[in-house]
């Protein structure tokens, strides 16, 4: 099943059906990248009218998820195991959120990547964040 | 104001204005600790039965916030700067999460604290986080 | 091996041959705590006269190491795979740094820990470190 | 003082000045980017042979402290706030490591910048850091 590529659209689909509650949407998965956007509404937003910060974390996580999926395949037990997010300017309250990760290692039993987040109205990172999946050992004959 | 403290009922009441949409509720703030804890519902499981990470790192965020607030006043203004959070064991799907907050450090500019996640009907942490607040210079006279 | 405790003087002669130029010494280690110190010299000191930040890092890794090591036992290549720092308080140029960690998780791939550092003279906290370290695959038989 | 341009030169000659015991070389210096340099010796090595974490640790901070001072000018004191790495892939024991930095904020109060760790010979990534570094508030007149 790893043999060939997993498509942005079945990335896509397979986030619909195993989280039908996200507010992400994908929109670039390949290669150990993707792109995800989110719509922001009055609700995500905090005192000061900014995007509040577990809105950012969410989008951060879910691009981290869908660039490691492009990679292994859909593997739905891949799971966070640290976050590190630095929030670095107030966000547009009237833009969708873009999250922009590329892995910068996919090993074994972890993968690590980088996602930059946007304003899509902006050309500013307004927070930057490292996180690290979980990769389950699903694979059974001649691994090392 | 800061002279007299800011309780538990006073934080509570300001996040349910503040933050509408915010499903934290405030157990304990006081000294620049707290407590807070947060329903779990369908809508918050991931696929394996267990609590996604966005949520725990929406409570470490909330704890954080709620344990500032508890020295430095209701400062709506203050923001989130970082988070780091480790994602430690698998949350229960039927119990709230409880986030315990602690913080090392309250200066001018920033607080710095600790939190520990649980599942309400388990003693093991299921997570832990380290954030740092940003304080806005709201104070005028005799500051340097 | 694993089967009888590993002791304080065990770890600390293991880090003197294995890591002959750390300046650190083993004070406690047990159950996935220790407490490590190190002397500050002149040349551990930035402009301000304080403790450079790699000083303090390097003590928080060496906890960490200890106190995996005091579970897992003598495992020479268990390595971190992340770290993360936040600096609380200028340390005394005069003063040894302590570092003290207390696992919170060991798994089989996996221990994380967290490291509160001070300097010997002073009560108040410097830097807080949590960190992970990887644990080899080592274990044959009758592992889960 | 900001409004001309501080060179790699000057701050090479700082840091030899401020920071004699310092293992790394400024190879480049620009616009809020950087790259260090540092030979490793048989001392910076642990077991399995492969570069310990605070060498790259503090290979990473001198990075983050470059470019800032790219950016501010020489400001001595200028300190880290937080480091957190993510320790890649096993470093070569014989070649130097470099660190290349780019900021993503400068602020008033605040630098954060990401750090991308090499082998010199060899071009896969073996570490990656995000830092802050504080700006201590030394212009008096005209700043809000």
């Amino acid at each position: 099943m790893e043999a060939r590529l997993t498509t942005r659209e079945e990335i896509a689909e397979f986030l619909v059906t195993a989280f039908p509650q996200t507010m992400c949407q994908v929109v670039e998965a390949a290669n150990g990248a993707s792109v995800v956007s989110r719509e922001i509404s009055r609700a995500d937003l905090r005192p000061g009218g900014t995007v509040s910060g577990p809105v950012l974390m969410a989008v951060a996580d879910v691009a981290l998820y869908v660039a490691t999926l492009s990679v292994i395949g859909i593997v739905p037990l891949t799971v966070t195991t640290s976050l590190n997010i630095n929030f670095l300017r107030k966000p547009s309250s009237e833009a969708r959120i873009l999250g922009k990760c590329r892995l910068i290692k996919v090993g074994k039993a972890l993968a690590v990547g980088e996602v930059a987040l946007y304003s899509e109205d902006g050309p500013e990172m307004v927070a930057h964040a490292v996180g690290t999946y979980s990769i389950p050992p699903r694979r059974q004959a001649g691994e090392p």
